[in-house]
């Protein structure tokens, strides 16, 4: 665990701040944000917070420094390729007030990989072996450049495959806390129906997170109501009080 | 416009902020804020930030109070729906610190939708008529709940099909400035061989974003390079000299 993330607990969170001006203007649809949620969730961190910056240094620094203040991690993703709008790395190092350089271990794992593909050694390509000073790196077993994690932000690249390789590659690596366990319940009813069972039974059971989720089946409202807790029994006993209820007013 | 927003410029800035533990949770994966930037986009509204929060109030207090105060526009999506976890119109009011209340004009749309679908009208159906003081309601031709404006704030639902009729709805009332233009120039080959190329041709015209995007085509990595401005003789004339360039070095 790196020595300036927060004291362990039994509840770990998380932040994911994507980088990149394609993402805001449309251009290119962020496919990352869910896949890093659903991996939370199912390794026991949870994710409390997203930001998506533009390619602008003072941004990136702003949002690293406020997240990484708040929680557990920061997953970053995007803007640590060869080109001059990648400045992940650079503004990552400012946020923590480090210094950056090519990184003798990134090079050792970059220049045998381009000199064997047969690609030049470019001071593009050598970009991708800058590394903040004290930084640990991510293994990518897609396409050699690494990530890295410096104290408590994990930095990956936006290209999807690559991000999934290097969180998995990083996951070993993280606390992880009790896992958010979770229940669904379909209603063939629109959720104004159930809205006033809802929101009492919810107030029965205030440690159990209780959403409702409204769409369309057949042109038909239907309705996934989803409890969610850390304790399995919790969660238990309050689906088994909704189920009554339900049944009780006619809607299971 | 709205009284309290900022004076007119040329650039109008927007952020989305999207409220719901679902998304944070991995359970349901946004679609909302792809094709808000792509409208924004193609209205001439940059979107400059994102932030997803989860359904507790003090967060979507504080993300609404930032995020208003540094862009023109704010577009909320999620928690405007008949349940309890459905705090956003309670919570735009406590950011504006206005009061909020059943408003007579949602109450005129939602009573005689509820009457003529033989649903009953429940507590959680009229929280829907909840409007903050002072809002402009957004109509909403999906499902008729409306959506509303407040200063600078724009709180639409989450459901998709739903958010899409009130952004539509909404767009007359929204000022706009120049709208962003794009080319693209595509690249059988690396990011890697073209950065040097590229970031130089970037100090040239440094009021035109460049972006590099990789990809993979047919197991080949390829690159389309990007190029944006609100000025046309700028753009074509940096897409002139970058094709030279590229075909200089072989590369187009």
């Amino acid at each position: 665990m790196p020595a300036d993330a927060p004291p362990a607990s039994e509840t770990i969170t998380a932040a994911v701040l994507v980088i990149g001006d394609e993402i805001l203007s449309g251009r290119t649809k962020d496919k990352n944000i869910g896949w890093i949620a659903d991996h939370c969730t199912a390794i026991g961190i949870q994710l409390r917070e997203v930001r998506i910056v533009p390619d602008i240094e003072d941004e990136i620094i702003v949002a690293v420094n406020a997240l990484r203040a708040r929680h557990t991690y920061v997953f970053t993703t995007g803007g640590i390729g060869p080109t001059h709008d990648d400045i992940t790395a650079d503004s990552i190092a400012k946020a923590f007030g480090v210094g950056i350089d090519l990184d003798q271990r990134a090079l050792d794992l970059l220049i045998p990989y381009y000199e064997a593909s047969g690609r030049e050694i470019t001071p593009g390509r050598l970009r991708m072996a800058r590394i903040p000073f004290g930084a640990e790196l991510i293994e990518n077993k897609v396409s050699v450049a690494p990530g890295f994690m410096l104290g408590n932000v994990v930095t990956m690249a936006g290209v999807p495959s690559i991000m999934q390789a290097m969180l998995e590659a990083v996951t070993p690596r993280l606390e992880t806390g009790k896992r958010m366990l979770s229940v669904a319940i379909d209603l063939n009813h629109p959720e104004g129906s159930i809205a006033d069972t809802f929101g009492a039974h919810q107030k029965l059971y205030p440690d159990v997170a209780m959403g409702s989720y409204p769409s369309q089946r057949d042109g038909k409202p239907v309705t996934q109501l989803v409890l969610r807790s850390t304790d399995q029994v919790r969660l238990d006993e309050a689906e088994a009080g909704l189920r009554a209820k339900l049944a009780d007013v006619g809607y299971l």
